[in-house]
């Protein structure tokens, strides 16, 4: 935990004048003391670098915010409230400029989220030769569920709708026009943009789900990969229809092999897919009105198929032909 | 959190047969959920990084097992029963020999301590040039305390004595040896080896003395700079007799000038640095004896220097002379 002199501009933001539920009695040491209600939390931690999820233009308010938005967005997919969150982050130079940024974009969204910083860790990045690592963030962020509830992965089962919220895809092809790759309609550009640096966690609606939904991810590595990881621990599989999935304005300008790619193995969304039985879709879209997010019904949840390789995630056009996913998921070491 | 194949070596060791007194419902999901009683926690993150804090020819089994002990040693200056920990981590390539070692190492003090790895995250490490920087590891470890309990680095209390448990300068001493810039005896090198690549977190100590002890910090940085924090903290100063510092016995074979730079600013030794009025020695005694961790009385705390530049650490030999503090602490961008 904090020891250093290292870390003075991010420990004036540490919480001595608490806001939010949960309130650290050990600021400056060793640990933080939380006292805590009874009940369930949900913990999840992300390990970020600067060159790998992070272009290495990006400026550090929206480092530091995504860096906290993409750990409430794991809370979200808990349906949990987020609570408390620790930050450890290595950098390979003291850069007081940078490192502002970084905190002015990392407190606008614990603010605005009730979910203070309560402890931290700082150090240098590794060396590799004479140069020093870039920019290393790991954050930990904690929420509250209400006692035996909480949405996991494993409870789709035949015959549930399929959900996703907001919309997807935007981000990836923000992030394909800065590579240069991709060229996104000039007006529209600025929204995806903003999907990739200033990612939405669905909190609000996660929570609100928490008595319909029977499973629930979020979509960080794409929705076939996500989707897929609630296939896998539900035991089932999916039809979805393609023309029912949600995607971002500016995607739609785009051809449709490039808007399968950035829908379904894009990923960096941060929105939710989650599945419920039919007769819950009234409670679903009251969950999206007073989570003032919008949700889209893609299809539906249907026995797994019995072959081994099996394609477990059956995407249709409108015309109910089989469209061949794009290679799926990510995997840092491919 | 886990999304890709990447973990799967860390994963199969998540707490599916959970022991330890808390258990998590999410595994494979996106956040760890886990059924808290009512009551105080107590919460530390670390960042370490190969090369930074352990040397390129550390052991994977001994940085598994020290990137825990480390987080666990903060939990025992806070008086904490260690519950659970979570893991990010990122690696320069896939490396299975490497992260099995590491994964052993890890295990074996997460089950020797009852911590189960309740969730993490992979990833790669960011790339210098066409290098990728090494291994990267964040632990955030979480551990309960009674209510209203809690130690802290603010009790200190003029009249107040100081004690360190365990022997100190070891670990640093071994790493000066390993450097080549020091000569341990040849007998002796193994013990202090041993202190460097696996520390004792003093979790029985620390909770031990929960009823009994001031103050308490865990000698991460070195004493002079970890005893300083808590004369900081407390808003007191402290005089030490330099005689009574348990030293390591591999460092007693040295020179005084090396002794003293490896117990007072060498680091890395995981003892607790803690204070307690004089009628509490009883008690301490006892802790010591139920926690089977020796202690030792170095000195007292005595009201602050009021001269804004004063050193309030005051390191005495056994005639009353003041002895010069090595340059205290580390600070990584220095």
């Amino acid at each position: 935990m904090v020891q250093n002199g290292e870390f003075s501009i991010i420990e004036r933001y540490f919480t001595h004048d608490a806001f939010g539920a949960w309130r650290s009695k050990g600021v400056g040491d060793d640990c933080a003391i939380i006292d805590m209600p009874a009940g369930r939390i949900a913990v999840t931690t992300d390990m970020m670098a600067i060159g790998t999820h992070f272009l290495p233009s990006a400026r550090p308010e929206d480092v530091g915010y995504k860096a906290l938005a993409v750990n409430l967005s794991d809370l979200a997919a808990a349906g949990a409230v987020p609570r408390a969150f620790f930050l450890s982050i290595a950098l390979p130079a003291r850069d007081d400029a940078w490192l502002s940024g970084f905190t002015k974009g990392l407190m606008e969204l614990s603010l605005a989220s009730g979910c203070p910083l309560l402890g931290g860790d700082t150090t240098r990045t590794a060396t590799v030769g004479e140069a020093h690592a870039p920019v290393t963030i790991s954050i930990t962020a904690m929420g509250d569920l209400p006692s035996e509830m909480g949405l996991t992965r494993a409870g789709a089962r035949p015959g549930d709708d399929i959900w996703v919220s907001g919309s997807i895809g935007g981000s990836y092809a923000a992030l394909m026009h800065r590579w240069g790759k991709w060229t996104l309609p000039h007006e529209l550009f600025p929204s995806a943009a903003h999907r990739m640096d200033r990612p939405e966690a669905r909190n609000a609606l996660g929570t609100a789900l928490l008595s319909s939904a029977s499973a629930c991810a979020d979509i960080s590595d794409g929705l076939a990969q996500d989707l897929g990881h609630i296939l896998e621990r539900s035991q089932v599989a999916a039809d979805v229809q393609w023309e029912l999935v949600p995607v971002h304005p500016a995607v739609k300008a785009l051809s449709r092999a490039m808007q399968l790619e950035a829908a379904m193995s894009g990923g960096d969304d941060y929105e939710l897919v989650f599945t419920a039985p039919p007769e819950k879709r009234g409670l679903i879209e009251q969950a999206s009105i007073s989570a003032l997010t919008p949700v889209t019904r893609i299809g539906r949840i249907i026995e797994k198929a019995p072959e081994p390789d099996a394609e477990q995630l059956r995407l249709h056009d409108e015309r109910g032909e089989l469209l061949l996913l794009p290679s799926t998921g990510f995997d840092h070491f491919a």
